[in-house]
Formats: structure tokens, C-alpha cells, sequence
């Protein structure tokens, strides 16, 4: 792990994805900002979370917060709304000049457009997908090339 | 990659990751049944796809399908129901002694439980987490460390 350096990291969806980076991004002694219309997804947040909560539209974020966003040295979009996030992740990174901007797409195909607008792009399906296939379906192809098949 | 080697893989479920897996899976030859209550589920299927598709609710596909899945080296259950698709996962395991069960669940705090249950878990908010902690917060960090920071 490198030093004990903190940015200033943003955070818009706090749902399961959200809270699980926000929650250990401020244990790490990050200076986190989450951010989510609906109060009650800041309850996956645990007690020891110390940054700040921005109960928002993540869509309404990025116009009316860009005090907030333009001081972050990263964004991470996590909503399950594909186009809101890539529209709020291209807010950021091309008018506000955010360095890092991770989106969350539902899409794999899409990851290239993407990644063209100068976006880190997550897709938790060809993820999930790709460790399934990589490690647990090639460990049981290892286990029938060692002769236990049905 | 090892030799072409196939495998009999049903896969419950068939929205992003269980359509993603599927295709995949018959790409590389593997046999392989896909299930979902609802037909329009199927459209995620490639062109390519070759396996077999049935129609049918992932619960009563446990009790009703037995035959199906006792044949399967491999259950894989990727509906966004992490009751049903443990429960679904339990009964391939431990009734019908399927070898590998890969069960999707939402909440991280619980693997531990069914992997002693003797369930191999995939939880897609950890995994796409612990991706964007390890790769871009780590890249984010080490590009801070070499003087570009805000």
C-alpha cells in the first residue's frame, strides 16, 4: 500500500457499490463526498464513515455542486442509470477537468465509446462475468483434466 | 487456455451476467442450458449462442428440473435474488450433489456464510469495489505521489 496520502474523492449513487467504496475509502483517510437522492441509501454507510453525505440528484449534482466536484481529484459515478452516470462522469472530466473519472456501466459493448471520452469505465457484468469464467470455471476444467467428471 | 475440454453448465438466470456467461460459455464449446421466467431475458443471447434455453422460474426450476440439473458439472445462478438463487443454489449442491455451484449475492457480509454452505460465491459490488480500490484509486495515489495533484 502506498503512503498514507488522501484525495478528495466523489462519490454520486450510494447504493451497494457506493457505500461499500465510500465506507472503505474513508477508513483509508480519504476526504470522501457521498452523494444520493434518496436519504435512506446513506444507511449503508457505516458508523465509522467521516465524510460528508449530499442528499441530491445525481443528475442535478453536476450542475448545481460543480463548487463541490471541481475541487475532487476523483469522481466515481455508481447509479444504475448508465446514461446519468456517463453524462455526470463527462460533466466532470471534460468541463470541470475532474484527472479521474470511474463510470458505472451496464452495457459492455459500450465500454470503448466510452473509455473514448477519456472515462475509467466499471461494468460490474462483463466483471462478475470475466472472474466466473477465468478462475472457477477454469479451476473445474482443471479438476475434469485431473479425471473427476460425472 | 486449456484443451477444448466441455463441460454440461446450467446458468439460472439469464439478464447481463447470466447472458454475458452464457454466450461466452458456448463460444468456447462448453454445453450449456440457460433458464429464465422471462422469454424476453433470452434477447441477450448472441446469434452464436448454441446452448438450450427454458422458460422457467428459477425456485420451481430447482424442484422441477432436477433431471436437468443432476447432469450438471456446473451451476452457475445469477438472478438479482440472492434468496432464491442461494436457496436454488443449496438444493444443486447438497440434494442433487452438483460439483461446482457459483451462486451472485448482494450483500458481502454474507459470503462467508454460504461458502460454508459449500457455495462458490460472487458478490458484484465487492468485486467491482475492491477493482476500483486496487486499480484506479491505487493509479490515482501513485500519479499524486509523482507531483500532479490539484
Amino acid at each position: 500500500m502506498p503512503a498514507a496520502k488522501s484525495l478528495f474523492i466523489v462519490i454520486v449513487g450510494c447504493g451497494r457499490l457506493g457505500s461499500y467504496l465510500a465506507n472503505r475509502l474513508s477508513r483509508q483517510g480519504h476526504h470522501v463526498v457521498v452523494v444520493d437522492a434518496n436519504p435512506d441509501a446513506f444507511d449503508g454507510l457505516s458508523a465509522e464513515y467521516s465524510g460528508f453525505r449530499v442528499e441530491c440528484d445525481a443528475s442535478e449534482f453536476a450542475v448545481l455542486n460543480q463548487a463541490t466536484i471541481v475541487q475532487a481529484y476523483m469522481l466515481i459515478v455508481t447509479t444504475n442509470n448508465e446514461n446519468i452516470n456517463v453524462m455526470v462522469g463527462q460533466v466532470a472530466r471534460k468541463l470541470l477537468n475532474v484527472p479521474r473519472v470511474v463510470v458505472r456501466i451496464e452495457e459492455p459493448d459500450r465500454r470503448r465509446i466510452y473509455e473514448q471520452l477519456g472515462l475509467d469505465i466499471v461494468c460490474p457484468a462483463s466483471l462478475v462475468g470475466d472472474e466466473i469464467l477465468q478462475s472457477m470455471v477454469q479451476q473445474a476444467l482443471i479438476t475434469t483434466e485431473n479425471g473427476r467428471t460425472r
